[in-house]
């Protein structure tokens, strides 16, 4: 008797315990999802290469319904256009490691802290978050605070100025793959794997060009390979200039050209549209089908 | 005299010569400004990665103002919503190469001849229409026939998939470059150079991958580097999975996972968002300022 009771009285004890870690799983969910609502969202938005047209639908909407807008530099007047009046926006914009910029780690904080005051917080970066945007310290802030996130894709320029001066960065017979790269610290680049790549899209390396073209040369790549340097695509004041791999950075020397994508490789050619016109008919990228 | 005669008769006649050449040439000028006029104009545009809400504002005013639009498979009935109901719309998906798929000559004729009826052509592609777009032979025959045509850049799903499933492409200390490749002829790959690279990112790579992932670790890639596969990106039907060089090839054989971007490198461990709330402190990716 007194067994059993004891049994039952562990059975119902071992019940009580499982039905009060219930009860307090459910607490502590109902208490999340409230304190998300009131929370707000973090939208890690890309804002493409700078002609405000190639914003997406998405920003668009996201900015028009922001309370807080977090932006690097480079944000045209147009896009600024697309924030209400009463979206508070701050500027975060790092300028080249200059002592009054602001640093990784509050703006990551910024960002939980504004989340957790319940605003719907657009953090907008200049082309693809994800391109070079250094969002994953972010996306970690934001994780570890269990803050609501998105991340909203843009279009980045190392895709869309060789795009917009007509130079396809895939080609079926010229180029079967591209590597995208930042060009700012040559010392640390890989020249030997670099230079068997068909088509390498650079981004800031307008100051170390002709580094980077003369190791390309010494790792086997041909001194008349073409190369187009887009300056400031999809912008009013975009520029383009076409050279070889002896010449360009010459060229690029005579004016401030940054920042600028610089496209190395046989598509470089078609930044002049003579290329397709001269084509022969025997071309093999004729029997495209 | 009558040697000065002559003289002045073989000026006034050189004169009249010019000036009959510069007649001519403004004539000729005149003609094809009238005939640019009346011919139309073909854009070649990115649609994004599926997610109608990732077209551009360009793209949405473009579809708005078509006459004609040439539109290749994979475009939602969203994106469908926003050609005029006038518009007249051409299929023109070439289905891997099938037999009743439209052939390239046959598309860069439909659109030189809409632009000489004078129509706002809208060529419209999936993602970005100069990556693994076939666009240069369209743009070369549009050149040959002088007809006005402009690329307006779209999100590449090959950007866009990873980006939306929080995977940051690039990273300052995993990922400094990355490659982008079409993996459906894995015997044309030079994976040497591919197992050096940072990050892959794969299209038109779901059947191939077993053999992609045994040549990457033939050649030196870790087999448990990470892999992310993800299927459809952006769209209603988005899955990921997440693996291994050693495993990927095992587990997306289980479903039709295609189509597919496939990212291959340290970053794709980012898939799992638990990656970024259980980095150390001490991880130098901490460090990021």
């Amino acid at each position: 008797m007194a067994v059993r009771d004891v049994a039952l009285g562990a059975i119902s004890g071992a019940m009580l315990s499982l039905l009060w870690s219930q009860v307090l799983a459910v607490r502590l969910r109902t208490r999340r999802l409230r304190a998300r609502a009131t929370r707000g969202k973090v939208y890690l938005v890309g804002a493409g290469p700078g002609d405000p047209e190639l914003l997406t639908l998405k920003a668009q909407r996201l900015l028009s319904s922001a309370t807080v807008a977090v932006v690097d530099d480079l944000v045209s007047a147009e896009i600024h256009a697309l924030i209400p009046a009463d979206c508070e926006v701050l500027y975060v914009g790092k300028r080249g490691g200059k002592a009054d910029s602001a640093k990784q780690p509050d703006i990551d904080a910024l960002l939980v802290r504004k989340s957790r005051e319940g605003h719907i917080v657009v953090r907008l970066k200049g082309g693809d978050p994800m391109v070079f945007g250094r969002v994953h310290s972010e996306i970690r802030a934001l994780c570890r605070a269990d803050c609501a996130f998105e991340v909203v894709p843009g279009i980045s320029s190392a895709l869309a100025a060789p795009s917009v001066v007509n130079i396809p960065i895939t080609h079926k017979e010229l180029s079967t793959s591209f590597v995208v790269i930042s060009g700012h610290k040559p010392a640390e680049m890989d020249f030997a794997t670099l230079a068997k790549v068909d088509t390498i899209v650079m981004l800031m390396a307008t100051r170390t060009l002709g580094a980077i073209c003369a190791s390309l040369v010494e790792h086997g790549r041909e001194r008349a390979t073409p190369v187009a340097l887009i300056h400031s695509g999809t912008n009013p004041d975009q520029v383009t200039l076409l050279g070889s791999l002896e010449d360009i950075a010459d060229k690029a020397s005579k004016r401030k050209y940054s920042p600028a994508i610089i496209v190395i490789g046989q598509v470089a050619k078609y930044g002049d549209l003579q290329a397709y016109v001269t084509e022969t008919s025997d071309d093999p990228a004729n029997t495209d089908v």
